[in-house]
């Protein structure tokens, strides 16, 4: 019956975290977002409707005889040109206070790109990116080692301070991909920054593979979210420390620990999500013993 | 260049094996195929037509107030009696000729149920499964090995006498799981009978997660696939044997070897997919490395 309630607990997560691809979603309402021909998001008709004020930035189709969408004008040619355009028209979104996301402005941007792999189009403040269910990127690492035997991970406690999700569960170390930073640039950043791995040691971890989902927000918007997961197998006498505040308390954990708290709200989702796949690909959760075992990979791996 | 062809002839593999979700597939002009309230595949027009004969097994609604879909009877109450009476009907499919896929009639039965962690609501004869866009389960095995401090891989290359894709490189051993069988059991039955993999030495296998993919055939039915995949470390010395002659050699290939293997078509695709799997989760390939590291993993996974 225990197990039964998790297998139900997790599979719950990753609908929540699916939520865009679920019945009932604005998915069908929003209008696809297009820059230079290609589309690069999905944006609400709440903002849609707010960005028409705006045609030297933002080009509005309704669908009369041209597909609706929302389109970059094609004047704005360069990546730079877009940025600031874009950026100049986010800035007084956000003061006008109806986006409840521009509360957490960042300061930082994100690129934003067809595929990852593409030259980035222009860039977008971070917290502006759900308006245009812009993709986001981040890496996460998890942090393992063996103690008489068996598996231990390493957990973050995210600081208190923290704007999004303070006090939960995350993984030894994460962080976004800011625009001009590469994967494991990031990874070494991040690891450095808030667990105090020393790069030399974070340049063991093994890339593997991704997580990817898109859900919608309380507050509307639309978070379509992909992390490169990396597995760092650390020294039996490694311990992290805090470093930048942004997490108040390590912990190793025995698995069987990191399995029960993935299905509890204690971890931030999609930090559960990469310890959930850590788990899965490391086969301490086993097809024959997880009623769910398909849908919590599938789950995993929404693409948009 | 290399490397870009590499990437291009990758993840347009990836796009075939998922063309069932592409533009132009028949996935918009399929019926939802249910069984006792719950949907367990898609039905192509042609095939619900033919079915229309049928009533006392398949309830054909086309619409006209109530949703379309094809609909085992509801008299069939019992896994037993829908059993006997889909394969009546299937018997007498093939002897019209009318559907290539029943050419390959395997004599043996799959479990069709809404998600694999439930009771199957009956069996279905192997090879009528993409009539009916029935979901099938498979497991495959990557055998590893270090030499000189370099990960090999064993691969299988198929017997000329198989039914399907003859000659081709496979997984060490693979093979669809039957109805009544578990997933380590079939993994356990499928090395010992292809590879001559002793249970004790198979037992030590790690399940490492599922690929999924659906794609049209070229004669028009829908392969919703599944496959459980497991990872064994092998001895140095251990060397496979042919055993019931659906192998016709091993080969021990550096990773370097395998991963040019995965983007020609020498390669049986979904096993081409395992192995990319195992490629990315064991970091040999990454994602600076990679333009499309994003779109492999994503296309990996991609649940119906």
């Amino acid at each position: 019956m225990a197990a039964a309630g998790w297998s139900a607990r997790v599979t719950a997560l990753l609908r929540r975290m699916n939520s865009f691809h679920g019945a009932g979603s604005s998915k069908a309402l929003c209008l696809p977002f297009m820059v230079a021909g290609q589309q690069v998001g999905h944006v609400l008709p709440s903002v849609a409707k707010y960005l028409c004020q705006y045609p030297a930035v933002f080009l509005v189709s309704r669908g009369d005889g041209v597909p609706a969408c929302v389109e970059l004008n094609k004047k704005l040619a360069s990546s730079e040109q877009r940025t600031d355009a874009v950026e100049g028209v986010l800035r007084e979104m956000r003061a006008q206070q109806d986006f409840p996301c521009l509360k957490e402005w960042r300061e930082e941007l994100y690129s934003v790109m067809p595929y990852f792999c593409d030259t980035p189009l222009f860039s977008m403040e971070r917290s502006a990116t759900p308006l245009f269910g812009v993709k986001r990127y981040g890496t996460h690492l998890n942090g393992y080692t063996w103690r008489n035997g068996q598996m231990f991970m390493w957990l973050a406690r995210r600081a208190l301070s923290k704007l999004t999700y303070p006090g939960l569960l995350d993984n030894m170390a994460a962080g976004g991909i800011a625009s001009g930073l590469g994967v494991r640039e990031t990874l070494v950043k991040e690891s450095q920054e808030e667990a105090c791995i020393p790069a030399s040691l974070t340049a063991l971890a093994k890339a593997a593979g991704t997580i990817s989902y898109t859900y919608e927000g309380a507050q509307g918007g639309i978070y379509a979210e992909c992390q490169f997961v990396f597995d760092l197998k650390l020294p039996e006498g490694f311990v992290p420390q805090v470093g930048d505040g942004e997490v108040q308390q390590f912990y190793l954990w025995p698995l069987e620990k990191v399995k029960e708290a993935i299905g509890s709200p204690d971890f931030k989702p999609n930090c559960a999500m990469v310890a959930l796949d850590f788990l899965i690909r490391h086969g301490y959760i086993q097809p024959d013993g997880e009623p769910h075992y398909v849908e919590l990979v599938e789950g995993l791996h929404r693409t948009l």
